[in-house]
């Protein structure tokens, strides 16, 4: 048997949501699982890369051997059943850019989950698949956009259990993704945050969570501009980021810009913003980054309201 | 001339909501300010208590002379338009409960504000009287449902101005306000807070805080059941509110109880629920607090959608 699923990247976090707030994006990888004939060959995977990754930075972030996140959550899901993985060959298709802030990781564990599911006859719901798919990654807000598709508002609460809402993105915002040409791993993104923070600042990101469901649900551009600010990690994580400040400080005042965030853990950057004048925002990103000799590939994106599906079973 | 006003108290950070969330209720304080005819007089100011309060917490809260709150905010509006005020004689008729965390003071500030600007013929506007208020009260959260009435998603922004937008609450929660027979001041509930709080304190209000809004917005239980917590301001507040965490403990698995939380800086706790089953919780909150000799006014009320309003103009 052998089977196909395509999984959507995802951006988050998006200002004031570290780590609870996700949306996916029309960018996937698609990963393959085959049961291989042969007994006693273990688990094989590969990985084709569709970008322009070097193999040292693959290696680096997607190890095809039992340390690889896809084979950790594979494992979980068969452990979850009292079973073990064998003979199991695995492909990933990659074409969401690596360690950039765009949900790579998350995307493979859920395609690796929802194919081994699918081998096992679907032992594992919604329910339990989220919460293997965050056991394996360590928050949410990746992989519940990855398996249900749209911007959703998630929480790992403290029985393991994962909790999210859907939201609808306004349609007339528009999401505009920069994806540098330099990575960032995750783990030492994370690694410069503070284990605290001023009073104030909970305060301030607590606020502009709010204010940004509520611009969501009513659609306030006015509220939303004042939402998509952060005090609890993009200031950590600027300088591991050359140019996200001065990008932000260029778009600050440009008419329509609703917000500039980091994607998820950088270095990607996510520029919301009214219709009209994309333009001129793109040339100000791609000025920015190239007067510091970084490329950028910008894709303004529609949510990807479709999570992770099946897209082929071969008995 | 003289002018009555009649003001609204408050409940404000319903637990995730600290400093940006607070709700009108109907119980009212009302402000007269009257022009006296004799010059040189001053400013007079009167405090009729209708609660059981004592003369000494009174003085001690709402000072008469020119350290009150109601004086600096009058005082700041006539400031505003390059006067200072003189031969006023103003009266506080007080019914909201002082010092239990049910916004008296910034109801208030606020009933002083309208009734001077009504005696100015009216040169503020409802944004000049939201930040003047604000800036004697510290904090929006009180002084906003008090103006504008209603349930309120409040902040005050580094330019001074107070930005807010309503939610509406579902009808079908309801919300009861239990106040003990002590008080609690909000600058000791204040003093007790930390500098700075752990990031995933940080993480886990604004996350309960997106919670929230989402909650309101959908009319979803189980979400608000999720979202009445916090962890940057109640758990320090705890020891000073002596029963507070009984109470949570014995409400937390009673069927139709979405929260328990601070009313604003306590010590009144409010308590969201379903329809049915009050009278349990009542008894719930009461015998707790009675088995500490503690004797409590326990109130179901509706949210008070209208805010100051000026009931009386005498020329």
């Amino acid at each position: 048997m052998k089977i196909n699923v395509k999984v959507p990247a995802s951006t988050s976090n998006l200002g004031p949501g570290f780590d609870c707030i996700g949306m996916a994006l029309p960018i996937y990888n698609t990963i393959t699982i085959e049961e291989t004939v042969l007994p006693g060959t273990g688990i094989e995977i590969n990985v084709l890369n569709d970008n322009e990754t070097s193999d040292e930075l693959l290696m680096e972030h997607m190890p095809m051997d039992e340390n690889s996140i896809i084979y950790k959550a594979v494992e979980l899901l068969y452990n979850s059943i009292g079973q073990t993985p064998s003979e199991l060959k695995i492909t990933v298709q990659s074409q969401i850019p690596i360690a950039r802030g765009l949900g790579s990781s998350a995307s493979v564990i859920v395609g690796g989950l929802l194919a081994a599911n699918e081998l096992l006859g679907h032992p594992a719901d919604e329910v339990a698949l989220l919460s293997i798919a965050t056991e394996v990654e360590g928050h949410p807000d990746n992989v519940t956009p990855s398996i249900v598709g749209g911007l959703v508002l998630t929480s790992l609460e403290d029985d393991g259990s994962v909790v999210y809402r859907k939201l609808d993105w306004p349609e007339e915002w528009q999401i505009t993704v920069c994806i540098p040409d330099y990575e960032l791993s995750t783990e030492i993104s994370r690694s410069v945050l503070p284990k605290e923070v001023p009073l104030q600042d909970a305060v301030f990101n607590a606020k502009r969570m709010g204010m940004f469901i509520q611009a969501i649900n009513t659609k306030d551009a006015e509220l939303m501009k004042m939402a998509l600010q952060d005090k609890i990690h993009q200031p950590y994580r600027m300088k591991l980021v050359p140019g996200l400040d001065k990008i932000m400080d260029n778009l600050k005042h440009e008419e329509n810009v609703l917000g500039c965030v980091l994607s998820g853990a950088g270095p990607a950057i996510v520029v919301i913003s009214q219709k009209n004048n994309l333009e001129k925002i793109k040339s100000i990103i791609k000025d920015t980054w190239e007067e510091m000799n970084v490329k950028v590939n910008i894709m303004t994106l529609p949510v990807e309201t479709q999570g992770a599906q099946i897209i082929n079973v071969n008995e």
